[in-house]
Formats: C-alpha cells, sequence, structure tokens
C-alpha cells in the first residue's frame, strides 16, 4: 500500500518510520525537506510539495505541529487542496480544535476527495512504539480504508462519528483527567496535614481499585516540586474551560469539573501556567502551614 | 508460629485458611462457634472465649463486622481484656473508627500489652488469594513481629505510625475514590449529551494514562444502570463528610472533593443512599433530557 | 437644551417623557412613527428618520430593543451615520454586548462624532420614576454634556472609562446575583429540611444586615413557586458564563460564582431555562423528600 | 412586671437598661456585683445569687457570654436550678448551641419551670436601642408572656417551636450572609482584574436589587484591606461548618455554600481566621497578580 505522509516533527517521524517498516511504500514531505533524509535511508520517496504528495499517492496523511500549520499545508499554495479530489483520501492527524478540522474537510470535500480527522492520544514513545490510540471522525469509507494503517500505527483506532467528535472525546478524556490530578492533590494534602506520609498514600493508591498510570508517573514528582511540562497547565484549563462550554451548549451540569476548572485558573493566576498541568497541587497544599500560597 | 483468630465471617474465615495453609498454628474462635469445624477440619484448634484464646497465644488477631463487635470481645465478659497482659499482642483488623480503636488500644496498654490496628483495604476475593492490602499503626515492636503473618494475609502492610492513622488513610483513599466516581461520571454524561458514545468514553479510558480497575469494573455496570451495591453510595458519602472534616480540623480547603460530597448528598436525598456508590451517576444524567432527576 | 431621541418602546417613552417634563426640546424617532403622537402632545418633535434627527439635534440618545435594532438605526440606511460628525454626540442606552457597542463607537468616531455607551439598571418603574442607575463608558467629554440629562432619566450615572466597561460592569453585578438567589436557595431548603419555616427565614432576614430588596421581592414568590419571569433564568446563566468567561481571560478564580452557575445549568437541563432566575429554587430543593428533582 | 435579670456584660447591661427605662421593675445579678451600680442608679434591685434572683422573680432572663458560663448559672451552687419550679419562666438569650440549650431545657422542665431559648440578632447598638431581633424557641407560653418584655429589647421577635430551633436559624442566617461575602468578593476580585473600579462596583450594588447593609458596611473597608474582626472568619468557618452538617443530616445538598465554606477553610489556612470574615477578600483576589496569596 502506498501512502503520503506530510509533516515529520517528533510524531510524525516516528510514525512514517512505523509504516516504512510495516512495508508501506510512504511519499514523505517536510517543510524543512532535510528531515526527510532519515526515512528515505528507510526506504521513503520524497515528495517536493504537498500537492506533489497527493498527486501521487491515493491516500494523504498529515501530523502537523499546530492549526496554523494544518491548515497552512492544505490552502497554501503547493497545498493539499490543489490535487486531492475524487478517489483521494486525506487524513489529518494533528490535534487541531473543531473549527479547523470542519474548515479542512469542507473544503476537500468540495474538491470531491474524502476526509479523515483522526487526532492520537499518547506522545513521543507511543508513536514510535505504534501504540497511539486513534481518535478518528469523517468519512467511514476512508476511515475503513485506513484500518491497517492504524493498525500499525497505533495499539486501538476508534471511528466516532461526524468531523468534530475526535476533538470532542479528548476535550472530555481530559476532563476527566484534570479532575483526577485535583482529586490527587486534594488527598496528598490531606494526608500530609494530617500527619500521614503522602509517599505512603501514593503506595497504597498503587495497590488498589483505582491504581492508574497518571497517579505512578506524576505522584512522584509531585512530591518532589517537579513540575516538567509534559502537559502544560494552562493547555489543560483551556481544556476544562472548552469541555465545560461544551456541557453548557448541551446544558449538562459538572460541578466536580467545574471545581477543578477553578483551581486550574488559580494555578494560572499564581503564575504556573507553564508548568506540568500536576503543578496545581501547589495550589491546593500551598496554602496550608506556611504562610504563602 | 502460633496465633489465635477471633472471628470467622467471610473476611475472617478466609484469612484464618490461610494462615493455616501457610503452616501456622492457629487457635480460632466465633461467636457462633459451629463455623469453627471448617477450620477445625484443616487443623485448627477451638478457643472457647476470647478470654481463652489469648491465653493460649501470644498474638490474637480479631476480625469482625462492626466497631460494637470489636468492643465487645474485647472489653465484655470472657473478653479478650481479662487475658492481655505483658509479652502478648492483641492484632485488630476489623474496620473501625478512630475512637473506637483509640478505646481499645488504651485498655490493652493498660493491661501492659502490645496493639495494633490493621484495617484491610480489599474484600472476599483478595481475602481468599492473600492479596490485602494491611494499613497498620499502632506498636511498632508487634507490628515487625506480625510482618510474617501479614505478608500470608496480604500482598503488601504498611505500618502508618500512631492509632488512628489507619483509619485516616483509609479516608483519604476513599475521598479520592469518591472525586473519581464523579469525574467518570461527568464525562459519561458530557459525552453523551455530546453525541459521543459512553461506551466508546469507557474504551477510550481504559486504553490511557487514567485507565484503573474502578472504571473498567464500574464504568459499563453504570451505563446499564446497574448499582448492585458493592459499597454503598451512603457509606462513600459519609467517609467523604469524615474525610471533609478531617481537613476542616488541619485547614485544608478542598474544593473539588466538597463539590464530590455534594453530589453524593443530592444521591442520597433522592433516595439511592443504598444503592451502590456509582449511582451517583444518575445524579449527574439524570437531570438532563428526560425531564426527571 | 435640545436632544434627539430615538426609540419609544416601554423604556424610551418613559425617558423621553421625563425629558419632556423637565424642560428639554426633544426631537424623537420611532420605527412605527405612530408611536410618537402621545409624546408630540407633550411638546415633542418628529424626525422622520434616525439621520433626520441627528441633522437636526447636536445630542442623539438612543434606546433600542436589542443589539439588531441598534445596529440598524445606525448602518441602515436613513441611519444615524449619515448625519453623525464633528460636533455632534451619539448616546446609545441600549443593553447591548461589547461588540456591538465596539461597532457603534468605531464606527461614529470614524466620521468625527463623540460616542457614549450608557446602558441603565432598572425597568419600567424607575425608567418612568426618572430612577435609573446609568453604566456610562466612551467620550468623556461627551459624558459630561449629558449629566444634566442623565440627572432627569436616573438617580445617579456612572463614568466607567472605556467602551465595553458598561456591559462588564452589568455582568459582575448579575454574577453577583446570581450567587445570591442560589444562596437564598440553599437557605430556604435547609430551613424546610430541617424544621425550620422557611417564611419565617425570610421574615428574619428581612430584618438583618443581609436584608435586600431581591430578597424581599422573590423569597415569597419562591415559596410559592411562582416563576413569572422577570428576568429569565437562561439570560441569567449566561451573563454567569460571561462572567466566568471574562473571570478566565484575566485568571480570576471564582469557585462560588462557578458552583451557581452549574446549579442554573441544572435548571436548564430541567426545562426551567424560560422561568425567572429564581427558579433555580426548584433544583435546590427538588432533590429532597419528594422523590423528584 | 417584675423580671430577673442574670449577667450584665455589653449586651445584658443595654438589655436591662432597657427594660427599667419601660417601668419594668428588675432584679440583676452579675458574677462581679460591682457592675450592677449603674443599673441601681437606674432604679434596680440586686440579687445576691442566681438562686436569690429566681426565688424573687416570676419571670429570669439571661444574657451570658457563653456555653460555659450558661450552664454555670443554672447548675452551680445557689444557681437557677435551686429555686426554679412550678410557675416560675427561666429564658436565656445567651447565644449557645443546641446541646447547652437543651441541657438546660430538661433540666428546668424537671424542676417543674418552663424554658425559652431566645438568642439574638444584633450587638451593642440594636440592644441599645431596642432593636435586637429576638429567635426564640422552647415553652410557647412563656414566650407569650414575655412579648411585652421582648417588644422592649427587640424590634421584633420570632417564636420558632421546639428547643434547638433558635440556634439553627442563626445557622441557617449565617451560611447565607457567608455565601453572600463570598459572591461580592468575588465580584470585587473580577472588576478589578477587569478594568472597572471596584469601589464603582459597590456603589453600583448600593443602589439596585441586591443592595444591602452588609455590603455598604464591610465593602468600602475591604477595599482597604481593613479587617476588624466584628465577626471573626473563624466562628464564620465554624458556622458554615455546622450549618453544612445539618444539612448533611437532612439530605440537602448545598454546593455553593460548600465552595464558599472551602475558601473559608483556605483563609483559616493563611491565618486569616482571626480577622473579620470578609477577609476571604484576601484569598479571593491575594491569587492573582501580585505574585501572593
Amino acid at each position: 500500500m502506498e501512502v503520503g505522509f506530510l509533516g515529520l516533527g517528533i510524531m510524525g517521524n516516528a510514525m512514517a518510520t512505523n509504516l516504512l517498516r510495516h512495508g508501506y511504500r510512504v511519499t514523505v514531505w517536510n517543510r524543512t525537506l532535510a528531515k526527510c533524509q532519515e526515512l528515505v535511508t528507510l526506504g521513503a520517496t520524497v515528495g517536493e510539495t504537498p500537492a506533489a504528495v497527493v498527486a501521487k499517492c491515493r491516500y494523504t496523511i498529515a501530523m502537523l505541529s499546530d492549526p496554523a500549520a494544518a491548515l497552512s499545508v492544505v490552502f497554501d499554495k503547493d497545498g493539499v487542496l490543489e490535487q486531492i479530489g475524487s478517489g483521494k483520501g486525506y487524513i489529518d492527524m494533528s490535534t487541531v480544535d473543531a473549527a479547523t478540522s470542519f474548515k479542512i474537510s469542507e473544503a476537500v470535500k468540495q474538491k470531491g476527495g474524502a476526509f479523515v480527522e483522526a487526532p492520537v492520544s499518547g506522545s513521543k514513545k507511543p508513536a514510535e512504539d505504534g501504540q497511539l490510540v486513534i481518535l478518528a471522525a469523517g468519512d467511514k469509507t476512508l476511515y475503513d480504508d485506513m484500518v491497517p494503517a492504524f493498525d500499525v500505527l497505533g495499539k486501538k483506532s476508534f471511528f466516532l462519528g461526524e468531523i468534530g467528535n475526535g476533538a470532542k472525546m479528548k476535550l472530555v478524556v481530559n476532563m476527566i483527567m484534570g479532575s483526577m490530578m485535583n482529586s490527587l492533590s486534594e488527598g496528598l494534602s490531606l494526608a500530609d496535614k494530617s500527619g500521614l506520609s503522602p509517599q505512603t498514600l501514593l503506595d497504597v493508591l498503587d495497590l488498589g481499585a483505582i491504581a492508574n498510570p497518571m497517579f505512578k508517573l506524576k505522584g512522584p514528582a509531585m512530591l518532589q516540586g517537579s513540575y516538567n511540562p509534559a502537559f502544560p497547565l494552562k493547555h489543560q484549563q483551556k481544556d476544562m474551560r472548552l469541555a465545560l462550554a461544551l456541557g453548557d451548549e448541551n446544558a449538562v451540569s459538572m460541578p466536580v469539573s467545574a471545581a477543578a476548572n477553578e483551581a486550574f485558573k488559580k494555578a494560572r493566576s499564581l503564575g504556573l501556567g507553564d508548568l506540568d498541568f500536576s503543578a496545581v497541587y501547589e495550589v491546593v497544599k500551598g496554602a496550608g502551614g506556611s504562610g504563602q500560597a
């Protein structure tokens, strides 16, 4: 099977590599073409422009850094739109907002092409290991065609229906994650102030029914006050805001998430927005004892 | 090693059986003595009264149904206090409040005995499999003596310091669990009202960083509206109330747990107190759409 | 002093009447010109179009029903823009969003005119009695010129600085009002469920430090379940959402308002959005006792 | 009419003075008898002990500083209990918890006497002006007998039913007050961070439907960071905790009050417990901008 691949950042590079290793013929393009060399040694062909890649390949996957890049690759000169058309499919796996995704979808469909949005859950390591979780939506026929490739890239793909549902699903998951991070922070603070060891609490949690990889990974770092940003707090808070707005549209009352969102806002107001989202722990614990917050 | 064992309910029976299977000589007592027969066939000896068991054994473990039973076995006629004394240890593994634990501890120490409280996390199956988590506190020397037995009964034991800390640790864990259950309920409701499949949300969650046994176990049942009480909602709410009270004592502000507590109260007010604590989902989702709450 | 007056709805009619009674020469315009007759009998002159009014008067006040009407009167054919210019002032007292106000402000200023937004707090009765509260912003010189007229129309006017601040001030006031309505609802429910008379609570409140006209007006109606919409709940919830969004922009954490907002959302989800905002009481009390919510 | 009066602190002195001025014959007692002299010059008689006062008077009113004093005057040697009996009434107007009130009530009734609890709302100035609000409960016949005296002492008295209801009513009122103080604090912070003048917000509030004496009195002081304790924050938080506990007993979910309570706890954790309860404003505003909280 032949696929095009646009965008060879950390994620895209790992993903295209996996496709090559599983026997796919891959035509790659990257804004900085030099980045293509590594993949050429693995057997990839280079396309000069996004349009050239789409012209050559029936299916083209994109993995770009942000909505601006995702739009540019489609709408700019020599972009995807110039060659997309009937019988061709475009699959954008970048993480973008629903509005960006709609815009690309409409443009591709107007040209007669098929479109799937397929944001992923997971970062560098899962991308390298082919262990991403793929949240796809849009053209079901194109999705079905892509399942073998998705099976190479991820451990599981979901087809979620209409365009925008991929982004929504990520918001819901991140909202739950944000509330859980607050719950953990409150528990660690309560333990600490009540004469229990927060580290022991982590150990107990890890043996029970609510043990989860996030508590295991973030908990010890939080106790050391180490908030190296895997997922910046300001982005977590933005996702909670958007999830609450989605709830507002649909009249869903979510008091626990709303309380968690206010704690993240407090953290932002304290200048913690660029730290990891687990830094909300500073807001919860900081108020006690030392007279600082 | 020889140990006494008081209380052969579902938990106690499984625990005493494990001790026998690992070569311990066990002298058992139960209020209804007939229940001892099964263990006698496995090699246990029967004591006529708690006092008789303590007289015979250096270490006596108790696993009773509630605080009233825990107090009765110690303070009533023919109770533990009549024979406890210097050189003897009493280990109460029942789930009781801190006040009950303090009362027993003081009485045992006044007689010259050593005392450890050791409530467990885990129910029937982990008890049978020797996979309990043991939250011990009190006399450190006695705890150290008991570690080999705890290793038979559980996958892990913790020594948490002074009497009362076992109960406190359970409260903190249950508080986090209660907030997480609300987070899940809000996420499932948001998914449902936003055109996403709640079942797919569960599938996505189970593949990611916040995957945990509770979501996996309770989630599908919640979607079916099945709330068979493994842990009744009214008990969950009581634990959240007590955890928040512990926070109040120590000036720990916990807005997310407080919001979750109010949702559990709402559930109680709707008559859901005797269902499983996951029935808080009914409060969250119920308000939308159907005109019911 | 001569002023133009655009819009003779319930509010505008009362306001223009007051100006006439205090000796102002007033040129009025209304989309349905017949509505001008009553004011003509009081001494008003009629302008054929908004442009004609502005051509004749140095200062023109508008009081229109919604943002669409406010924009139409300015930008449509024969609108304000055709005659506004250097030396003339336009004062829009309609309740519109900040974006609408900015748009009008920019257009008027580009023509060389001066602009003030001046939304009011208060409805029919205060308008008739000249007891409005006027929240003005924009051109300070024009505001100063208008103070005598504002003194006729209202009991107090405030100059709040830049365009948009009038709308913001209303959001902040309404946010506090929404939280207070929830506080009252919770107090009435607690009284009722605790064996106290909610009516007596209202009586006690009315004699103390937190006595306020809203509790006095709405409280008795709430106890009767009467929610005739003076201010619809869905508009109150919209204002809370916008106030929280304003807080989000400025990193202000507001957990009490957030909790109140979720209660209003719950009310919307129960189909109470078109009732008065005091119907949030149904959400608070409904969950208890009757088995309904 | 003749009444006894026990306790001549700031409140009691003002109240006994009012009774004398309205023609009551009053027999007073105070732990430090010297304090009685001022009232003797106004016509009061002195009783040597609480028992002596009760022996002489059909009705005896008490206004003591705290629960310990209220209990001591009744149960100690030469206390109320020694002379109370059939045909005599005892009215305790001190602010005490429900348990203290029950204890006194039971003891007085067992002796054949009648008892009314009658805590008041209002402090020194209203006491001097006879403008207290009286929250009475207990023996209805005794209450009816006391109405003329209550009319002298207060602007209004309420009969609330069974013993304990006076304390409960105060909790409900204080809970609403605490939520309102948080609402005001959030509004002032939002105004400040959004480019509006907090002082202007206070002015606007004071002209509208939610104007109330507390906002008017506390608002300006809050803007100056002046928190002279009229009602200490730690007591406000205690009352919110007790009100929420009352809600818990009766399954009343109160998410707004719960959020407010957590903010007061945060204030306590920052060492603000001894300041006025309006110091919760520091928690709300503190987190923004300055890097402090």
